[in-house]
């Protein structure tokens, strides 16, 4: 059975310390739920929540803001996948018969959790080491710098990308005309990662209903598949995270019959510019050590073969984690209906979705979703 | 299509405040995997976690401590009744064709997180109002004795019954031949709720290997069914909790065919002596008002028609939330299977499972999971 994407919503993204999380996912769901053109929320038959760091019950309580009250309801925590992980539940259930309609909710605080960065959990292995998450990304830009296989500048060439295609999304938190010398003269963060290689914190929202009937105007889930990385010290030749990427990519292009050369638009998790990279390689848009050229030929910019984080990625939207999977579910469900504004790819027909989340915890990537959309195309 | 629970396991039950949580699910999976005669792991297809208190990658890494890997994995927070809704998504998942085989696994470990009771969360309205968990029980419990619907008398026989039950169980924290008297003169925590009225604190894992095919002495899943509450102030006539229940418990006998007179065993959500009472009533073995009367007159007593909580129940066991729900499954496999030792209901052939989670977070219940489970019959 088919499931379709009918609606999308999101807040706005950025530090919103004074508006509550209920707020936030209120304002999304109503979104959703307009744009499915639904104004009865009782036809709403179940709902799936992706949040990481909230309270318990605070998924019920976002959905009851929105509306969505007495529906069986699963609040679903993959790190940073939780979102799109929450997505591809409601798929799953919606293909399989058991629910005709769903919403899918994604939401995180994160300024009411952390005055600044995520601190590493001191139960894991890579947390009592001070490996918090910029440093994991870091050794991995390390190891690319020292093979050859990245340079800084294509480094910072997905920021300048990323930033420059925020300026048209006014959801965005940050956007900027950043040049490369710019980007590598911010703030050091994590050796090698600068300030502008790295995903800011952000509160925010997003929300789609998933519906098992098509609509006018309405995407098709083509695939949506699911992964968890191996334990650490796995022995794997690549860095950590992209066997995950890439296995699971290899999954979702196989059950819709698509392949990289099909995609026209992806949003992708470039939590640090090192992450964007390396996933297209994962994704089969490169080879493994190609993604720096790929930036830099601008192949995944604007006007290019594939475009990658279109709405500014979460280098610029910022990454609420719940919410992260669902607002690039957005951006593409808007750009293969052709209503992506000036972010527009012309013609996107085909668009992809791809979170990882985690690479603590003592695996090679807690979780990685990805997610293959079709549209009815604009060409 | 069918599901079967094809094996059950898990830890000790009690304050291990220096066993890790990841040891405990190891022993839990293990057990589990061996009572399915699986010897290699990776015949495990996926993974559903059910988890409410621990770090972002806890899921995982449990898993990985029981030697589950790379297999796509759902972490689900549903309150009290996590675990169970870990199983129900498992039912789905297998029922809908999705998986062959795969593993829930329920873990908490309170004693890392909580010095004592669970504290109220501030962001909800019943927490900033100190309203914790045992005192919203004891609401219920003096509206109930203030409508003569129960006596002090009865809420203990609850108790008297449940620890006594679980002198034949080995894994449960607190067991013991107490009177009514010694129940209703232990120390008042929110009254009318005495100290053996209230589940204890507890760390632990339970675990499950569903799968599509049956086994040798497998256990069917008639049924389960999953719902939320409604928002506080929704007019009902009912305590709260009990709306969510009867609807719960509807559903679940609707899909089985079963009534509540179909079953012999169950294993309910005692957190409080009172909730034990009230979901007796939800789920159809006693009027509304009448749950007391049936455990006075021993109806779910050992030797009864309906036994309650042959396992001592949360009251006997602690309440490790995230491993309560698989916990309970796991007593009721093992009491369709002929295979509770001196805890055994003779000739049990339908159980049934019930987990209420929250009573928090502006709702009438968080989450509510029921399910109804046939053995061959040891008639």
């Amino acid at each position: 059975m088919s499931a379709f994407v009918r609606g999308v919503g999101t807040s706005h993204f950025g530090k919103q310390r004074d508006t509550p999380p209920t707020r936030l996912a209120a304002i999304a769901i109503r979104e959703a739920l307009e744009d499915a053109g639904i104004t009865d929320p009782s036809r709403i038959e179940a709902a799936f929540v992706g949040t990481v760091f909230g309270a318990a019950g605070g998924g019920i309580r976002a959905l009851h803001a929105g509306g969505i009250t007495r529906v069986p309801t699963l609040t679903l925590e993959s790190a940073c996948a939780s979102g799109t992980s929450a997505f591809a539940e409601a798929v799953h259930a919606v293909r399989s018969g058991r629910y005709e309609v769903v919403l899918c909710l994604g939401v995180e605080h994160m300024t009411s959790q952390f005055g600044g960065a995520i601190h590493p959990e001191q139960t894991d292995p890579e947390g009592r080491s001070g490996l918090a998450l910029p440093a994991l990304y870091a050794m991995t830009a390390s190891r690319y710098l020292a093979e050859g296989a990245v340079t800084h500048e294509q480094l910072a060439q997905v920021s300048v990308k990323n930033h420059a295609n925020a300026l048209a999304n006014p959801r965005a938190q940050y956007a900027g005309s950043h040049s490369i010398a710019e980007v590598l003269s911010s703030p050091m963060i994590a050796d090698p990662l600068t300030l502008l290689q790295c995903c800011p914190i952000s509160d925010g929202a997003a929300a789609a209903v998933i519906a098992a009937a098509p609509s006018e105007g309405g995407v098709e889930v083509m695939s949506v598949a699911e992964g968890t990385g191996r334990p650490w010290g796995n022995g794997s030749p690549h860095v950590w995270g992209f066997d995950l990427v890439a296995e699971t990519a290899r999954s979702a292009y196989e059950q819709a019959g698509l392949s990289a050369a099909d995609v026209d638009v992806l949003e992708v998790h470039d939590a640090f510019t090192i992450g964007e990279i390396v996933t297209t390689e994962a994704l089969g848009f490169a080879s493994v050590g190609g993604g720096g050229e790929l930036v830099e030929r601008g192949v995944t910019a604007k006007g290019g073969a594939h475009v990658v984080n279109p709405s500014g990625g979460l280098l610029s939207r910022g990454h609420p984690l719940g919410a992260t999977g669902l607002a690039q579910l957005a951006e593409i469900v808007w750009q293969l209906r052709g209503q992506a504004g000036d972010r527009q790819v012309p013609g996107a027909t085909v668009g992809l979705v791809e979170t990882m989340g985690g690479g603590a915890s003592g695996v090679d990537g807690n979780a990685c979703v990805v997610a293959l959309l079709q549209g009815k195309g604009q060409r």
